[in-house]
């Protein structure tokens, strides 16, 4: 494939369509990815991600996003921000420089108001009413919902590959928790020389087997994109549930250099899909014995 | 081995003896190390871990830590947390339960409030000294000191494997700032069925091969600890001379399911062992070919 790009969610489509376009234009893996988790940034019609993103406990929203750089192997990271337009371009910026790159919290904050990044209150009244709504049964629980991240992977016509993320995390999270999504090696991975990987679901139980780094590993090693992904949830999964009696949600989209895919997962989710001969479409995966099977949305 | 304990650094060596009599007496890996690491974020002297430790750009002191448990494969991680004693602590406690493993910044802080962790201000005289001193030359520096965090290592004579970090991060850090040292996957990893490994060096390149993962799993496809731990450090350090053309410090240190070690390294560092045949002992390690040259301390 001259060009590839695989995201996570339905929600991703316009995002595809956008990055897909930018791909065939030659332009680089990074600009695509950039627009293609923003596109899902901004409509605020997406719970999890963004404006419009489920709030914490405190009814506040707060962001988490990573990038990065199949080339170099540098990344750019930020969790636990608030009050700006879009994690993944703030964690873009960080990944030049030798340090600092991960910055979380009121420094992440501060790093964004210094370098000028646009600001926006990601709470909507539709946010609001979904908390004022559910408070009360949810603080209860210990199982939580709305962890459906944005995950971009592209390869370009370079050749170079690269991922992104972006999430406002878990429903009713706790203040400063952070899921995989801004982790590297658990929330996202990319080697040009090899292939790259990107997580969502429970973020947790993703970081306890680094699942991004694990199958990128894999397919350092040999594996098929396809092989790699499905090896890398399925043994975390049969680990867990050896051990603890059950596993949560996880779900694994991988992009191998010549831009063949690779999709884990041991729950229903969707992915959407183009290079320069598919046309952007969203596709279910369902697990069935340990592999993946892919229908297409029609 | 009936029982093992590795940690990174000298100053870990009082630690290593607190922890050894412990294990001697059948007490388990986590109550071990957490005292190990305790001892260390408790000694003033230190100047990258708990008291001490050495402050950010704005002269203040956040601290970073990980916990991990080998058997669940549970992990607890704190990172940016400011005015408490002993980030292991707080990272231990948060790895029950099924969300909120890792907090951040002021939910960190939050949660050890309301949890009633035992606060502290780490910042000493000799730590804002230091500050005091080098400030206006580090400020301009791309390359940074002080980033030697302590790990912990430990099987228990149930075979439990456990791995903890403590850390105040890189001198003059960014607020905000995290490094491998809260990170599962990169900073600490622990399979009581496998092995566990852990990091120190510069987290920014650490997390780049997600080191401690990456040891466990060579452990997991047959490698020694000893061979693993040079493999996940040799390919990274290769890589990034490769892509580009330099690749900053990285130690990592690991202890197989038998309770054998094993230690790669880019640069000299000293770390600790025992076990139940050997007495606490600080040794040397140093890179040579491709393999770690194991000194000890006279």
């Amino acid at each position: 494939m001259k060009w590839a790009v695989i995201a996570t969610w339905a929600m991703a489509e316009n995002g595809v369509r956008i990055a897909s376009k930018m791909l065939e234009n030659e332009e680089s893996a990074a600009d695509a990815i950039t627009e293609g988790v923003c596109d899902v940034e901004d409509n605020p019609s997406y719970h999890s991600v963004g404006c419009g993103g489920r709030p914490n406990r405190d009814c506040r929203v707060f962001l988490d996003g990573g990038f990065m750089d199949g080339d170099s192997l540098h990344f750019g990271a930020v969790g636990a921000v608030e009050g700006y337009r879009s994690a993944v371009r703030i964690a873009r910026s960080l990944l030049k420089g030798d340090a600092n790159n991960f910055l979380v919290g009121s420094g992440a904050e501060k790093y964004a108001e210094a370098n000028g990044f646009e600001k926006r209150d990601n709470l909507t009244e539709e946010g609001k009413a979904i908390w004022q709504a559910e408070k009360d049964r949810l603080k209860q629980l210990s199982a939580y919902d709305g962890h459906d991240t944005v995950c971009f992977l592209a390869k370009d016509q370079k050749g170079t590959l690269c991922a992104a993320t972006s999430t406002s995390g878990l429903f009713m999270k706790e203040e400063g928790r952070l899921g995989d999504t801004p982790v590297p090696g658990s929330g996202f991975y990319a080697d040009s020389k090899t292939g790259a990987a990107a997580a969502t679901g429970m973020g947790e139980e993703i970081m306890k087997g680094a699942l991004s780094y694990a199958a990128v590993m894999y397919m350092k090693q040999g594996m098929s994109a396809m092989e790699a992904a499905q090896k890398a949830v399925n043994e975390l999964d049969k680990e867990l549930k050896e051990r603890n009696g059950y596993a949560q949600p996880m779900s694994l989209v991988a992009l191998d250099k010549e831009g063949n895919i690779g999709v884990g997962t041991n729950v229903e989710f969707t992915f959407v899909y183009a290079d320069e001969k598919t046309e952007p479409a969203v596709y279910t995966a369902v697990p069935l014995d340990g592999k993946t099977v892919i229908g297409k949305r029609m």
